[in-house]
């Protein structure tokens, strides 16, 4: 391992550790990945997002204007503390396995109601204008978490068309899931 | 109504409403309080602040120091993030009312088990060093959460301790539930 290369402590399949790395594949900073099979709380990668930011600050992952700063940081928070911590596997595993792919769905499609409000009026290609932002770094892997728990995506044309134009691009697809060092043989891709 | 003055939509028990307004006080910005009886979703409001600390730098909110400002983000992200949005209105409204203090307690114990390990390397007078920075406009109203649904503070001396320095300043007295225009009389004090 090259001295001062930074470690991330991921999980293939946790949307917190995707979002992360799509911010180190963007800003092209190479590191070594310490695959831990534990499910974190949401919101603290978005600290590790802002730190990437002042520390790296080529491509910018916000605008330079505050009021779209902070629609993007609305947005991101809105999936991040909104969204993903009501269904991520710790709550999931305390409301019963009887009722937990209804308590998904119920998490993911209210928290997708607003956010397809907002996005209709902040988008451009992507969530906010026309530059990858923070808040496309945390749409994506929750629209992954949205199709795995089989939510249907037809009411949210906005959210689905931004994200078919990330998931083309490099840096969410070298971060995805099926592409990482702890993915299983069978989900690889 | 002033021009130009900003309109905080707010919940006086709210402990998001709660963060921002201890964020324009300590800013030292007037603003029209127009209450709202609705409880949001917990992160959105740290963009708020996020822009207050952008278009109003003085005081600080945030430090200089990036592993520093880290530090601030990761602990409002665990509060804003990981432990807010698992004991709000609407998620103890889906658990169903014999099960809800328990799961209330349940979120609060292990986010604060988290947060005390944390405080305890990062903690001076107040969350992270000696100046009040965004992790403690996070910090007040969540132990105050706390308190209502009768969390035992034993185990976290350090949360308790900064949360009683921070309780007697001015900005933190100004913002209190018990204090604003939509709080009931019974509550108010």
């Amino acid at each position: 391992m090259q001295a001062g290369k930074p470690i991330l402590y991921s999980y293939f399949r946790s949307s917190c550790s995707w979002r992360v790395r799509i911010a180190l594949a963007l800003k092209g900073i190479d590191y070594e990945t310490v695959p831990i099979n534990l499910i974190k709380d949401g919101g603290q990668q978005l600290a590790i997002i802002e730190y990437l930011e002042e520390t790296r600050p080529t491509p910018q992952l916000l605008p330079q204007d505050p009021k779209k700063r902070a629609s993007v940081r609305m947005i991101s928070d809105l999936i991040a503390g909104g969204i993903q911590p009501l269904q991520n596997l710790s709550v999931l595993k305390q409301v019963g396995e009887e009722i937990q792919l209804t308590w998904a769905q119920n998490a993911i499609t209210s928290g997708f109601n607003a956010l397809e409000q907002i996005l209709q009026s902040t988008a451009g290609i992507y969530c906010v204008g026309d530059e990858v932002t923070m808040a496309d770094l945390c749409l994506v892997p929750q629209v992954a978490n949205a199709e795995r728990f089989k939510v249907d995506l037809t009411p949210y044309p906005t959210i689905s068309s931004i994200n078919k134009r990330l998931l083309v691009l490099e840096a969410f697809q070298v971060s995805h899931p099926c592409r990482q060092p702890d993915t299983p043989t069978e989900l690889r891709a």
